[in-house]
């Protein structure tokens, strides 16, 4: 018999990609990477200048990825299932037949993708002061970036689209429609995007209800590969196509993450971190957002992040460098960091190079280095902005902690989670808890191939998923008991230094001065 | 007639030097460095192990110095005065005829000099908490570096050896003593470091009184160069040898620093600050000591100083360099930090790199780096130093000015003030007042060879002298108006970082944790 496979789609910021999996063996057999021709559209679109602010995509670019990558590694495949995750909140304008506005208003901007990093400030603060019970998993607050405040935005600045728009849709449920030519929105989208509790809330945004339709759990079928989009691709078995899900969330399956009591975070230019919970309980104060069932069935799973992680470290070794290429850099740093103790030079950082996201959701406050003497090195400075990196991820698991989460596991994935051991070493003796980073490749798009596999029923659930199909080994990093009790002490440091008024203040002063 | 010479010898850490000036002309006609043969003793002393803290020098160095600088710049020559300074405090025990205990006792460490920097800490606690009026100039506390702290560790710990000691006295006035033959000590030594105050203050010291004797105001004579020195050194019209002075107060009249309302300051790898002032008043909050008549007559001379300054900037460029020197490094940071406007990277720094000295005394503060982001640059952390630094002496100035001081006027000298034009221009950007750099080759040679002029008559006084010989040019530093503005708003901000007591608890944490 001819193997069957899965295949998983990843649609990041600025490129798809797409890997093809043995359904029996689990291997990786293909692997495809293609550019959005577009890009990420600011400053003008076509003739038309954009507003500061406005960052959009063209829909077409996505259907041309898919059909190339589905074509690289699936022509001739007989495949079972394919999943997809995709950025988000990145949603656009549709006819009621899934046709995007965009291909016919080239030069519109409210027609094209408003993508993730668009934020409709205004319209997001306008719709916090309503309140609502919709708030109250998100800290009693909209983002900017969330699909409500780009509706709003759109109803009011093109009010003559709004009126051609017949759904207002993320762009992953958009071309999962493409793709199965049935709407099927996922619940992950919805739930911490627009805010969907049972019913989407009523945000006074005219005609929006009858332009958002039901979403339905990931991990369910959307539909089947259209014979159409089989022919353009040579796929062969007419493959399950699952519901969409949020590109930070796919990856859980893939590293063996489906379990309440974990803590998962991607370490890369910024930091991102789920927490799986299985009890009802109030958001832990700080954290950005939770929902329930969308990310997993059955579990609850709340967001948070360090707005700047692994390019903090870039920063300094582009600052300071010490070697003819950066790689060189990080090497001299890390090699002697690691020879110094932990605390060893007397410093202290705060990471807020970026301003901090959780708990104070203050992107005006700054980094600060504390304990600078004539004795100080600069791989004293390189630690300590590890060390700080490392602080800010246990102030937001503590956070997890003080609302009595019990959190077992800690697993961390993403390039800079690979590469730089040290830094998660560190992180394990911060925290003074094992750190796993799993051993797999290409985990986003596998996560997604597995989503594929669930709504397939290859396999019976995800926690199956990952058995069968998730990485099968992981680097344990084990806490060192003398480094954790030195850490104990700086820690306090760290957090006393992160409450103190007088300091925030400064930082919001000379963030200003700069301006 | 032959011409008739001014000899300034300024005996510094670890070496001596001298000025041949030209009397009529006051051109420098020539200058010698010599080299103290043991320099500081440390660690051991001949066979004896010493306690750490211990930092001494052996008292016929600077016999031998003096005659090699005398010789060298003066033999044949017709000298009128000769003048000296020297470090402080730095005592020693002599018999009755002015022999050094140590030229029979060479092994033995309390017989040798205790230099500056040898700090008898838990004598001076002690004084300090037995209180007194003699502390009321000098912020109610004792220094472990002043003679009556050495003094009371020399008659605790050396029993037997004070007992022979019959003078307990500074190495200026002992080298004054050697080359007249005469006791006669220095008002400046006396009032600054063994806190005389028309008498030496009675602390209990088992015999103190009479191994201390009564000092004379500088810029009198203390004798004539004696036959034998006159013979050892070639040194013809046994010249006037001026009482001594401590080698930071020395170079005023070199300067033309001589008037009441001038705010001086030395600025080299640390800052030292003198306040001239005519009213007597409370000695202003934070500063470290004052006294009347003893630095120039008729004036209250108040002192203060930066722990660190130029260093600070040293340790920057050593840590992360920018070339293939030192002085490369310097160029290139300067250079960019120029074109950058004031406190243009949104930075603030706390220069307490080597703690605090005014007005918090605190040795255990830290440096600070405030307002730190993705963007920041190297040459942005550059100008904040070189900014912190300046914030640091303005903080020291405004005592002064909250005290009611009226400073009419700022003048730096030394090294860094010369050499480093971008800083001295910041310095009075922040300060909002011209800042003088006068013009003058070894100003503080030169300032001894003028207490000599004074004592012995070449001149009616010091600003005479000033007029006569000191600096007759310098470069002045207008602040510019759009900077100074600037600089309130972000020296605003230092202060209320230097005010932050959890700021401070921090600093105190990590440096214990260093330890």
């Amino acid at each position: 018999m001819a193997p069957t496979y899965l295949i998983g789609l990843d649609f990041g910021t600025d490129s798809a990609r797409g890997v093809l999996v043995d359904a029996a063996t689990g291997a990786q057999e293909a692997y495809h990477v293609h550019p959005y021709r577009h890009g990420v559209v600011t400053g003008r679109l076509g003739p038309t200048p954009l507003p500061p602010g406005f960052a959009l995509q063209v829909p077409a670019d996505y259907v041309e990825a898919a059909e190339a990558i589905l074509r690289a590694i699936g022509a001739g495949r007989e495949v079972a299932a394919i999943g997809l995750d995709f950025t988000a909140s990145s949603p656009l304008p549709a006819r009621v037949d899934g046709t995007a506005l965009a291909d016919t208003r080239p030069d519109e901007p409210h027609a094209q993708v408003k993508l993730w990093k668009h934020a409709a400030q205004a319209e997001a603060e306008r719709l916090s002061t309503m309140g609502g019970a919709h708030l109250a998993n998100f800290g009693g607050k909209l983002s900017g970036e969330w699909l409500l405040a780009k509706a709003a935005e759109m109803a009011g600045e093109a009010p003559a689209l709004w009126a051609e728009t017949a759904r207002f849709i993320e762009a992953g449920d958009w071309l999962v429609w493409q793709l199965t030519g049935r709407e099927a929105r996922s619940l992950d989208f919805a739930a911490y995007k627009a805010q969907y509790l049972g019913t989407y809330p009523d945000t006074g945004i005219p005609g929006l209800a009858g332009r958002l339709t039901p979403p339905q759990p990931v991990g369910t079928a959307a539909g089947r590969l259209t014979d159409a989009w089989s022919a353009r691709t040579g796929i062969l078995g007419a493959p399950v196509v699952a519901v969409a899900v949020i590109d930070s969330h796919v990856v859980l399956p893939a590293i063996g993450a489906t379990a309440p009591g974990t803590f998962v975070g991607a370490l890369g230019t910024s930091a991102a971190f789920l927490l799986l919970d299985a009890e009802t309980r109030p958001l832990p104060s700080g954290l950005e957002g939770a929902a329930f069932g969308a990310v997993l069935p059955d579990l609850w799973c709340a967001e948070a992040g360090q707005a700047a992680f692994g390019d903090v470290l870039m920063w300094f070794v582009r600052a300071f460098p010490r070697g003819a290429t950066i790689a060189e850099s990080f090497d001299a740093y890390t090699e002697e960091a690691r020879r110094l103790g932990p605390g060893a030079g007397g410093l202290v950082a705060l990471d807020w190079f970026s301003g901090n996201r959780v708990p104070l959701a203050d992107a005006n406050l700054t980094g600060l280095l504390l304990g600078l003497g004539l004795q100080t090195t600069a791989a004293e400075i390189y630690r300590a902005l590890v060390e700080g990196l490392c602080f800010g991820t246990r102030a937001i698991l503590d956070l997890a902690l003080a609302a009595g989460v019990p959190v077992g596991r800690v697993v961390m994935t993403s390039g800079l989670a690979h590469r730089n051991t040290f830094l998660v070493q560190v992180l394990a003796d911060v925290l003074g808890r094992p750190v796993e980073v799993p051993d797999v490749e290409n985990p986003t798009a596998l996560g997604a191939a597995l989503h594929g596999a669930v709504a397939a029923g290859v396999v019976p659930d995800f926690t199956a998923a990952a058995e069968r199909y998730g990485a099968r080994s992981a680097s344990l990093y084990t806490p060192d008991p003398g480094a954790a009790v030195l850490y104990e002490g700086l820690y306090g440091e760290y957090r006393r230094l992160a409450a103190d008024d007088t300091l925030r203040t400064a930082m919001r002063a000379l963030k200003r001065a700069r301006r």
